[in-house]
């Protein structure tokens, strides 16, 4: 595997290869990116996993500062998952002095974290942008985690008429539950284990929904009320929407309603997401 | 030449060329819009030209609903000047329902058109950008009658990784000076003879700088004598801008410093510009 910080050295490197697969990440990679790489290296021939720590995506007062890098661990794990290159553009490279151009997405950029982090989504839909024409994948992989990032990955390459595919791949999670995310890194071991309390809510919305329940706010209470023993969570916010990331009274269309939660947690702030449906498979033949 | 409206139709007309020119403009062609077609002619195996009046760069108020669009002059000019394709994609096509997506630059983008008129670099930034990735030309080529139009566009396609030359073809002028813009449909003979105020202004600034004048004000108050002789005219911006479109007091780099001017006359909104130095060769031997 190849690690490369430059544009002029990646581009040499990349001319010729018949498909690329990008995926993206702010490094510290866990199982779910893993999981990504090793998907991106069945579909392509080459696979490029960028690691960028992108200053445009955090807000201020927002964990910039200690977001969690270590490049070795990074190079091990994209490695051992079958990546061909590790892209580590500097901070210099992607926004150099007179950068002066941001995407912006509102519909399914609006609400949620849009809403609870202002100025997010333009900063992940830029480096996303400036990701896709520095590699020129023909598929570009995401996690489910984000989902809500997914939406607007999607929306921005359609609008913007880019010729990728944007792959999404389920999230990893913990034994315990807990969707596998870099920032979990600011948890102990134990706080962790009581992070889980976010997956046990979604899985509690997923069991009203299966005992007939078809009111959103029910379903939701049911989620809530999991929420409850948690005394140090604090609730962001804990929705169910439709495809299009619309909230809606009852459900409808079951097959495309999905649960969302963020939070905070021991100062830490965690989203997750699930189907308010899970597929046969993911259930384990639970159904 | 062939007439396209659908991106799926030019792609597959596009695959397997070697290099694409694109010209990207709103129609009613003239002979600048030739000029530009020509020179992408020499330099390119394919010449594309789209028409596409762009209702994301159109203020409210401004003239969306009356821009001059004539379809069989375009394709005979277009034709004339050696395109192969003329792109016509409808705005449903360009902005289907739920599109959400906007490129916003400061920089170049604020002050003079960007200040009179909020959203319009955004949208020529939106729709430049998604007809380079809709094309995919080596090269793309722009008038530098729109100036800041010329900075933002290459603003962008720097910031956001683009693989594409940006390049800027001279102003063509009728014999008066006036410069050629599609909007000087809206003008009847008399006033279009008028309307070389603009360009007159702009040479008595550069003769006041060749005079040995080098105070940015004193250059300006040239032109806005001459200004004076059309009463007709309301003057919106006379400036004088190095080549990051700043203003500055005193010419210390005269190769990059550019005259800037718009108005209205007749109730026409009229833009125009010109380097404070003439190239030898434009000036036809008169240094």
């Amino acid at each position: 595997m190849k690690l490369i910080e430059s544009p002029s050295e990646l581009h040499a490197t990349l001319s010729g290869v018949s498909s690329v697969g990008l995926v993206p990440t702010m490094g510290y990679l866990h199982d779910g990116h893993a999981s990504l790489i090793r998907r991106a290296r069945i579909e392509n021939e080459v696979v490029v996993v960028s690691v960028f720590v992108n200053p445009l995506q955090f807000g201020r007062g927002e964990d910039l500062g200690r977001y969690p890098r270590d490049l070795p661990h990074d190079l091990r794990v994209a490695q051992d998952a079958g990546a061909h290159v590790l892209f580590t553009p500097s901070v210099e490279t992607m926004y150099p002095v007179g950068f002066a151009t941001r995407v912006e997405v509102t519909g399914p950029g609006d609400g949620f974290e849009g809403a609870s982090r202002p100025g997010h989504f333009s900063g992940v839909a830029t480096v996303v942008l400036k990701l896709l024409n520095l590699v020129k994948p023909a598929r570009a992989y995401f996690g489910e985690k984000d989902w809500q990032q997914l939406a607007v990955v999607r929306r921005v390459t359609t609008d913007l008429n880019l010729d990728v595919d944007i792959v999404a791949c389920p999230t990893m999670r913990e034994p315990s539950g807990l969707a596998l995310s870099s920032r979990n890194a600011y948890l102990t071991a134990e706080q962790r284990e009581r992070a889980s309390v976010l997956a046990s809510a979604l899985r509690a919305a997923q069991k009203a929904y299966r005992r007939g329940e078809r009111r959103s706010a029910a379903i939701l209470d049911a989620a809530r009320l999991v929420l409850l023993s948690e005394r140090e969570f604090t609730l962001d916010y804990l929705s169910l929407v439709d495809e299009h990331l619309g909230e809606f009274e009852r459900v409808t269309n079951p097959a495309s309603a999905r649960l969302l939660i963020a939070g905070r947690l021991f100062g830490v702030r965690l989203i997750d997401n699930m189907p308010l449906v899970e597929e046969v498979s993911a259930l384990g033949g639970r159904t």
